[in-house]
């Protein structure tokens, strides 16, 4: 059998029951991620300005815009709330892949179920393969493909998202094919995008478009056999020679969700033990005016991506390791509010992050940082973060993401209730209407 | 300067006047043969379902359907409008580079028409400035990208449809670059899906992407500055280390589309000389149950790529050179009637198709063939056609295409006023309101 064939039977045949229950939990805590990063990001600039260029072309309002108060058909709402979702850098990461999972994924599976009769036990499924889906063709294609220069999170998110949504439209394993084909000849989006406003358009379309193309392959619409592994199909087209057998080995026997990560602060992921060991220092420093220098420690990789001391913008903010130390002891958090324009030019992070020097030390692992400072009475103090939060190593815990969430929703769409909407994300197993939970992501009018 | 800014501030700053006569008819005649086969194509199977897969999220009903009665948003019209322009391989040809030029192009040129105060004057620009474009880019890239698989109509005409929108709406130099930044991450389309019907999910995207990517730029969307050249841009991505300097040589100087040719019958490019060398001689035949035996004599790519004596489909058979050469001598026609499944399967077809042989001659230029026959009785007779109709060297004619036009109306949507619409379209540039030419394109109720 063929490789589009393989994983067309094993959507068309796998059932919810054979998701183990720790996969089905990681489901669950993608999608509590999912929703916080959504909320956080549901006015963001980008999405203003994507909703105003689409407002004139919304369908019937079927379907939820999370965190506003539009409701529009399910392929603009697919798409808007993929956008929101990603927009912060905020939301999960495949760390092998760079995969932003879940952004191109849950969007059309959550307007499906504002459509038609879906349970959140099917839709959490549909959730599971797709991410599956995916992160192997990712993993196939790693790392040649990301470095060519395809945001692989958007060309390999088309073909999960149309994955998901066949799941969930009961496609048999020839329309399954299809949607498959449809998707692979929807597979766009360049890293050139990244850091402006045009990355959203190329997440929003991977979720939009795969979709569409279950939509499409529902009603018939043939494709050819072999879209991911002949000769003029996506491997060849937008492969650096990958041979995808790996695509179907052992599916349903591991699960890439397990391998998904949820950042607890929106900056580079190198950022993330900086901002640990800061966090760990500040209680024993007081008043910052005490400290008279900072240095940071860490892998080569760390100056080289974050070595930025006058950055200007939240967007260059995010990954300026100067930056993120400075809120770190300012305010104690590094958050989106610490990461926006104006907090980038308060006088006070301003000085404080003058303050800060780093240096490499190849023999410190990616996900480690070694912080010390000094303070004008001469003290110093040091502190040594093994694992960032967040890394494989040590995720965020269920609380954590609550937090998070909590947050995020604080900042981007205070007046949803959080609490009942975490709740609900939480026991999604438990309903026999997965669309009701996005009742609860619509704030009160 | 670099290649997106040259590009971008040549579109923002160019002038309509300075678009030569010449090409302001070529643009009509593209405009004439695009309404033609949009016609011809608006009944199509893919078509029916994609209409019935996206009911459900049409948008308000702004803008025609070429040919049906259904009204929806301006994307979603310019998604249809341009895959019913397409399906059915009869649209116009862009020889050098094989793309097709006009179905990514004028879908959204009209469904903005539909909506805002556009001249056809203004229109015929925008739509000449586009096709100059995705040719361009397409000129550049090849024959590299094609060759890896890439349907380059598609990920070419996204730029061109990105362009042609965005000169309408008078997008500024730098909202320029960010429409084709945003038109750029959206480039997609496998070569794999050609004989299928999702071939036209990545035409109809094409159009629909381009517009969108304007109505973004419109509103704001930032996107990064060399979308085309940039070390992670279209050309380093999806292209073969071709230099994109050509894009911008000469702009303004000289025209694609004095380059773009017009099928006369809805088969392979090869098979078109075959098809007028039997319409010659026909009449010389009388009754074609007369015929012993039919030799055809052509370039070796002519056996290549349409030696087909046993189809079954009419998809099979627009490549097949034993049912062209039949219908041709049966019914005096090899148009869309004579590529439907009925007729590839008419026991008289089958009869005649048997008697048809093919040979090689490398002498024989791709665009030139050579057609003999035997009678019962011994009499032979050939003919030979040293240019195709339709080939550059011998262009349909404007009453050809209007013929053409006729054919295909009378096929596809019969209540259409043909001749009224041929005429509007003619006189595109007199009228201040380009989008009432699409109120002749809807069939009255």
């Amino acid at each position: 059998m063929q490789i589009t064939e393989q994983l067309a039977r094993f959507l068309a045949t796998h059932c919810a029951e054979d998701v183990p229950e720790r996969v089905r939990h990681e489901a669950k805590r993608s999608l509590v991620n999912f929703f916080a990063t959504a909320l956080g990001g549901c006015r963001n600039e980008a999405m203003e300005i994507l909703v105003a260029a689409l407002a004139d072309c919304f369908g019937p309002p079927h379907a939820t815009v999370i965190g506003r108060n539009e409701r529009t058909d399910a392929l603009t709402a697919t798409f808007l709330n993929s956008v929101s979702s990603n927009v912060l850098d905020f939301d999960d990461t495949h760390l092998r892949t760079v995969i932003h999972p879940t952004a191109p994924v849950a969007p059309g599976l959550f307007a499906l179920a504002e459509r038609r009769p879906i349970t959140g036990a099917a839709l959490l499924h549909a959730f599971a393969l797709g991410v599956e889906v995916e992160c192997r063709i990712g993993n196939a294609l790693s790392p040649g493909h990301y470095r060519r220069g395809w945001h692989i999170t958007a060309t390999c998110g088309v073909l999960g998202a149309a994955a998901a949504a066949g799941t969930l439209l009961r496609l048999d394993a020839g329309r399954m094919a299809w949607a498959l084909g449809a998707a692979a000849t929807q597979s766009s989006g360049l890293v050139e995008n990244l850091g402006t406003m045009s990355k959203s358009v190329g997440v929003g379309n991977s979720a939009r478009n795969g979709l569409a193309s279950a939509l499409y392959a529902e009603r018939g619409l043939s494709g050819p056999d072999r879209p991911l592994e002949g000769p003029r199909g996506l491997a060849a087209v937008m492969g650096e020679g990958e041979d995808l057998a790996s695509v179907v080995d052992g599916l349903g026997d591991s699960w890439e969700l397990m391998q998904n990560a949820y950042k607890p602060y929106p900056n580079g992921v190198v950022l993330h033990p900086v901002v640990d060991a800061c966090l760990e220092l500040r209680p024993q420093v007081g008043d910052v005016a005490r400290i008279e220098r900072i240095w940071v420690k860490g892998h080569p990789l760390l100056r080289e991506r974050a070595d930025r001391p006058n950055v200007t913008t939240g967007v260059e903010a995010q990954v300026s390791l100067q930056h993120s130390v400075a809120v770190a002891f300012l305010f104690g958090a590094a958050g989106v509010k610490e990461y926006s324009d104006a907090c980038v030019n308060d006088p006070a992070v301003l000085a404080l992050r003058a303050k800060v020097t780093a240096e490499d030390d190849a023999s410190i692992p990616p996900d480690a940082a070694v912080v010390g400072l000094r303070t004008t009475s001469g003290e110093t103090r040091s502190a040594h973060v093994a694992h960032a939060r967040g890394s494989l190593a040590r995720p965020l815990s269920d609380r954590e993401l609550e937090e998070k969430f909590r947050d995020l929703a604080a900042y981007g769409a205070p007046s949803v209730d959080a609490g009942r909407l975490i709740e609900a994300v939480w026991a999604i197993d438990q309903t026999n209407s997965a669309g009701d939970v996005m009742k609860l992501a619509l704030p009160p009018t």
